[in-house]
């Protein structure tokens, strides 16, 4: 059974105000040894039992695309895992 | 300088109702062969040059427990990565 981990982040130049408020945050509790900060969004699609890699691929690829990022301003990257049961 | 790749998601048990939004908005434009979908949180948090390894890994520790996970509900993992410049 293949799983997908999706992590969908900003491109560069995109403001990232959540990211700026948890390096300030970050600095008020007194951990100032970051340089920058960025967030992003995960996800994890598990697909049925018999799809296969390159099939789980490509749909994968095609959810990300139409649903899972905005690729005005963000970019995606995933990895495809096998896992059992 | 290192990089921490921080993902944070839910433990087991805890509604997930944006995942849940995701899989029925896959299955309606067509996409059904999803057995699952998790979200959760991407963070990368990049170290200042002077830190090693070790104090980078157990500074982003302490940032997770403390600010960016609630280990009431979510857990968390990260991998630490070596990037120049």
């Amino acid at each position: 059974m293949w799983k997908a981990k999706v992590v969908v982040t900003y491109k560069p130049g995109i403001l990232d105000p959540e990211a700026k408020t948890i390096h300030q945050a970050l600095t008020s509790l007194g951990y100032t040894d970051f340089k920058n900060v960025e967030t992003g969004k995960y996800f994890q699609l598990t697909f049925k039992e018999k799809m296969t890699r390159d099939q789980a691929e490509s749909v994968a690829r095609e959810a990300c695309d139409k649903l899972l990022s905005n690729p005005v301003i963000q970019k995606y990257t995933f990895e495809m895992t096998e896992v059992s049961g």
